[in-house]
């Protein structure tokens, strides 16, 4: 049955650069089981669907440290305390990518892409995006500005090249509109 | 620039039931840097968008520990190791809902789901599934079998009801054309 399980404890621990916590739950039959997860303190995620006017998708090309390859992301990232995640997202996409939209974001939706992490990814898709300044990216990052088709993109979300592949499907209409526009 | 990063060490240990990896990576500009990521041994994850004849999806209602709330999830689990990811998904449908297919499985594709885990998920779809048998739970499972139409399916994937939506991506001409048909 699905009934809500009970939490008793959470232990959050500091494991190199992430926190894991140990969480025990009275289950629905009354034993207590431990589970594992990521512990997210602070802002959640944010990423930004951005096009340009002639419909090209800017994805942040980079290296990534858990599968070993590098993947065709879109731009995102941390929010800030207290930041407002489209704000959050914008930013992300200003600082990792040098481009910017006159208009207002698009919310696409929140994922929960992990049963086991309290972690969120909240989605936004930014319409006629501009290259208005360089890239300024955080020490670490190393990201390759790169523009690719709504075709590409769509090939990319289904064949594991991203890990943002939800906000493709949130998005998934709208893409196809475009391409028919 | 996207390079690829070197890596010089990584260093897995056990926290709770989970292990966590702190990866040092020679990085373009020749600095060093630390990584830490999930990391999965053995098996890797599959799941599968299961179908009955009159276009019913079968979800493993659960709790989960991460976003402590319930999900429709698709069933799924652990391969075991030297297991095709075939008969692992028809294997988990099997145990977690009682479901089971006479057809082969349609493979869908693998995701990365998070740049921080070298864990992959591979989907599937099963169309014609029936109740073959009774549920078959892990200790500490506790999974209520539900149907649920395509549209709710397509409306969960989108509003973070589910961890597996990229799943729903990969399908979604397929689920598209059997509403229509």
């Amino acid at each position: 049955m699905s009934q809500i399980w009970k939490k008793i404890s959470e232990e959050p621990q500091k494991v190199g650069y992430k926190y894991v916590t140990i969480k025990t739950f009275e289950m629905p039959d009354g034993q207590q089981s431990n589970y594992t997860t990521w512990h997210r303190t602070g802002g959640q995620n944010v990423a930004v669907l951005a096009l340009t006017p002639d419909r090209q998708v800017i994805v942040a090309r980079q290296y990534r440290p858990g599968p070993e390859r590098v993947l065709d992301e879109i731009p995102g990232g941390d929010s800030d305390d207290g930041e407002e995640l489209a704000a959050a997202a914008a930013r992300e996409l200003l600082e990792e990518t040098g481009y910017a939209s006159d208009e207002s974001l698009i919310y696409l939706g929140t994922a929960c892409r992990d049963a086991y992490t309290n972690e969120t990814d909240s989605y936004f898709m930014a319409l006629n995006a501009h290259k208005v300044t360089d890239q300024d990216l955080d020490d670490g990052e190393y990201v390759e500005v790169a523009l690719i088709s709504i075709d590409q993109l769509l090939e990319n979300a289904k064949t594991g090249k991203m890990s943002d592949a939800v906000a493709v499907l949130m998005a998934y209409d709208r893409l196809k509109e475009l391409q028919d526009a």
